[in-house]
């Protein structure tokens, strides 16, 4: 990317001035009887009610809206390690989305510390005023196990964006993109570059949902049963990928590939490497806030769809298309977790949002604005909540 | 107090469905181009500077305006150690007080652990985002360590408002109903009927401000040196006060008193116990909900004035008159802590806002609503942290 304009930099900064969420009043307290009731002396029965029955922090606390947006700033976009006072802004971007788009009050939790067992232990401790957490920008592999503890240890939603909003969006743009070029799953042939948390998360999904050959690189190259460097989810992923144990470069694998999905760092794609693509081919270059390639550079070659996470092209294939419904749907539903029923139902409702006369190779996912988006994925999460049993209720 | 109406109470429940804040977008995201400089790709921009320079932490983030309203629920309001959930209303109402009256943002944190080692590391650790920490209902004597700690490890102002702010507003409220019944601090007589949080904070200030003769009640009777079940801070208490060594019953302390501060519990004074007080004499029966005496129970007593910490009647000795401004004024300033110059500046300015042609018996300190308050100390704050040398620029 070229330096970004003097202009859009300043408006940028100044956009941010003062941060970019309120807190404010679910009421105005204009009178004394407003405030004997939401304060001294009302309040106490409130309190006494709870203490009787603590369901009910679940419909007369914020717990009944409120999720935590919490990172320890490891892994922030494809800037890196840059820590909690760096990672804020983009917390706070995810937390108005959520506001903006689900109506869910969300607040940013930077963690001063990067240490697992701490994190999970912070969690906890201020897990009583949330209804869900929303894990962001936690490197990997040691936000697996994060989001493993929590999810078993909480009685509340524990989702690691990065993987599974990712692999939700990858998902819906994918099912409009073979609608588009008339593909099928299990004969689609798919290379991933990155084998991070969303690296791992969309090879996952795409298994389960019946594609055969993936080949996943990293840093090192393609992750075959060879390789001896491999922590426990990259051996995962060699045992359950790459059936023709491909150990060649990233060039000679995408020879004939039908489908790239970047979630990696900036600028990790030349354009002669996808040259050899199969034709109309698809790539998600989704590395933040840099692609992996810009649509620009993919003239007169064999791809056909390109989306990216950017606001600015076309196919913004980005994560706010699931988030904000994902957790509306699981607060309305009093779901204890976000389950496989409850993503594959997020993606379906994302995809669903372009008609067929909307579907263009420019238009495989809806508008991240478009507001139908968020209330579909709600309406469609908290039905496969229901059907599938995870709910408070029952 | 009689049961509460069935109508206040079932009005007060549905006023707490979905909880008392909102957490909203500082402003609309309408528009890619707004998208664009929110989220991906220009928050990188804003990311990447505060990496270069930590201090736009204080002006790009929501640490410029955020309070992190924290408790333990060990000693909720008179209701004692109720725990975290049922202690959110009251987190709630405060975070909405200081937005409504300081337009601070407060988010409630409710912690689920008892444990001081552990409350100062959580707190510590989820600090990156905020800008000040409001301590609030956590039990004596382990409060004390707490904040000292945490205001000694953290470079953002920690006041724990069970002590602080109720020693403000007991200053504001006395330095007016001095004014009224024309005496003077050197030669007041007090008792204090209490010795948690907010007792040992309203004796330090009241003999920062030169009153001698004071004499503390615990649940075991006066302190005194004689007596051996006795704390750190209480026998700080035993040696500061109590000069004359009084150890017989409250009714005696009482007797020719001139000012009585309840820091308690609920109804914990009877009527015949302040008949024999001084003519004129003050009462600031603050325990909440349900203060130490009605106001409705002292006719035909000495007292002359009495006010307590309830909405619903007059003379609402309440600590939010304090709260709100002294952040407000502390994030203004860039203040690095909250010390007694900062207090007491809060404290004249509370009290200045009745002007003397105001001033009687049922109206020494203003209404918690009058939006005055706040700015008053708000202003009077910032110039008193400027002034003692205690803000981020100087």
């Amino acid at each position: 990317m070229e330096a970004p304009e003097v202009d859009f930099v300043s408006s940028t900064m100044h956009l941010h001035l003062g941060g970019k969420v309120r807190v404010v009043p679910a009421f105005p307290l204009t009178t004394r009887a407003l405030l004997a009731r939401a304060y001294t002396p009302g309040v106490a029965e409130v309190c006494r009610a709870i203490v009787r029955d603590p369901s009910l922090v679940f419909t007369h606390t914020i717990k009944s809206n409120s999720v935590a947006v919490v990172t320890d700033g490891t892994a922030v976009l494809g800037l890196g390690n840059i820590g909690p006072l760096g990672a804020e802004p983009v917390m706070a971007g995810k937390a108005m989305l959520f506001g903006e788009m689900g109506g869910v009050n969300a607040f940013p939790i930077c963690l001063d510390t990067t240490d697992p067992d701490e994190i999970v232990r912070t969690v906890k401790l201020i897990a009583p005023v949330f209804g869900g957490i929303n894990l962001e920008d936690i490197s990997a592999p040691r936000c697996f196990e994060i989001e493993e503890r929590l999810d078993a240890e909480l009685d509340i939603p524990v989702f690691h964006d990065d993987q599974h909003g990712t692999a939700v969006v990858v998902l819906a743009a994918l099912t409009n993109a073979l609608r588009l070029t008339r593909r099928e799953w299990p004969n689609l042939r798919v290379v991933i570059l990155g084998a991070g948390a969303a690296g791992v998360a969309c090879t996952r999904t795409l298994l389960a949902t019946g594609v055969r050959d993936i080949v996943v690189f990293d840093r090192s190259g393609s992750i075959c049963r060879a390789r001896t460097n491999l922590n426990h989810h990259k051996r995962e992923l060699a045992e359950t990928t790459n059936p023709d144990n491909f150990t060649g470069s990233l060039a000679a694998a995408l020879r004939n590939v039908d489908v790239l999905i970047g979630v990696s760092g900036p600028r990790l794609l030349r354009r002669e490497d996808l040259l050899s693509m199969a034709p109309k081919a698809i790539v998600l270059a989704m590395a933040n806030p840099e692609p992996e390639i810009f649509p620009e550079q993919l003239a007169d070659t064999p791809v056909r769809v390109i989306g990216t996470g950017r606001s600015d092209y076309p196919n913004q294939v980005n994560n706010v298309l699931a988030f904000p419904g994902i957790f509306r749907g699981a607060l309305d539903a009093g779901a204890t977790t976000i389950n496989a029923e409850m993503k594959i139902a997020a993606a379906r409702a994302i995809a669903g949002c372009v008609s067929d006369e909307e579907l263009e190779s420019g238009r495989i996912v809806p508008d991240v604005l478009d507001r139908r988006v968020p209330a579909a994925v709600a309406g469609a999460v908290a039905d496969a909540a229901r059907r599938s049993g995870v709910t408070r209720a029952g």
